[in-house]
C-alpha cells in the first residue's frame, strides 16, 4: 500500500513525465516544494518497490508499473478538482482535493467521475443547481 | 482534535441518547461491537475533556457541547450516506461512509449537503442522472 505522501510524489513525476518528457530531481524538488534530499529518500523508497528507476544525473523514470499508477492518480486529482469545482463554485484551494483523493477507494472514484461527467454534459442542469445553492442560502 | 475513533463514540452516543434517552456502557459496547473495557477507555477519555459526563451505575451523559459536537457528526453521517446513496444506487456500505466522514470538512460538507438537497428536490434531475450513468456502463 502506498502512503499519501508516495502517492503525491508518484501523481507528481507522471504529471512533470508527461508534460516535460524528463524528470529530474531537482524539478521535483521545486514542484513540490521540498528539499532535494526529501526527493532523494523518496526516490530510493519507490525505486525500491519498482515504480520508478533512478538513472544517472538526478534522472527519475516511471516503470510501467508506476507509469499505470501514476496515470490513475493524476486522473483522480482532476475528476476530485473538477467535483469540488461544481459544488463549491468557488476556486477550490488544493488542500481541499488532498483532504480527499487520499481516501477515495477507485469503486466511489468511478461514480464519482460519473456525476463530473453528468454535470459537464447537462449544462441545464448544472445551472439549475447554482440557482438552488443561491436559494438556499 | 478529535481522533476517529472519538468522533464514532461520540456519534453513538448522540445517537442512542437521541433514541432511548439513557446511555449506558454496554448499550454502547453492543451498538459499536467492542468490549466494555474499551468502551470504559474512550470514556474517560471524553470525560476528560468535558464531552460527557461518566454517572454511576454505567451511565453516560453528554455535556452541552458533547451534544451539539454529537448533532453534527450523527448530521455528518447522514448527509455522507445520502450522498453516497444517490452517486452508487448501490445499497452503500458502512464502511464507505467511514472513509469518507472522518477527512470532511464542515464547508465541504455543507456543499455536499446543499448537493443532496438539490437531488431531493429535483427527482427529474435524479432520473436523469440514473439514465446518464445507465448509458456510461
Ligand atoms: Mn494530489
Ligand atoms: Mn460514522
Amino acid at each position: 500500500l502506498l502512503t499519501s505522501s508516495m502517492e503525491d510524489y508518484l501523481e507528481m513525476i507522471y504529471r512533470i513525465q508527461k508534460e516535460k518528457g524528463l524528470v529530474r530531481v531537482k524539478t521535483l524538488a521545486e514542484m513540490l516544494n521540498v528539499r532535494d534530499s526529501s526527493v532523494t529518500k523518496m526516490v530510493q523508497k519507490l525505486a525500491a518497490i519498482n515504480l520508478i528507476n533512478y538513472e544517472k544525473y538526478g534522472i527519475i523514470r516511471l516503470t510501467g508499473e508506476g507509469e499505470e499508477i501514476g496515470e490513475y492518480l493524476l486522473n483522480r486529482h482532476m475528476i476530485v478538482e473538477k467535483f469540488l469545482k461544481i459544488i463549491t463554485n468557488d476556486e477550490i484551494k488544493l488542500m481541499d482535493v488532498e483532504m480527499i483523493e487520499h481516501n477515495l477507494d477507485p469503486k466511489l472514484l468511478a461514480h464519482l467521475h460519473q456525476l463530473v461527467l453528468f454535470f459537464e454534459n447537462n449544462l441545464d442542469v448544472m445551472e439549475k443547481f447554482c440557482q438552488f445553492k443561491g436559494q438556499n442560502k
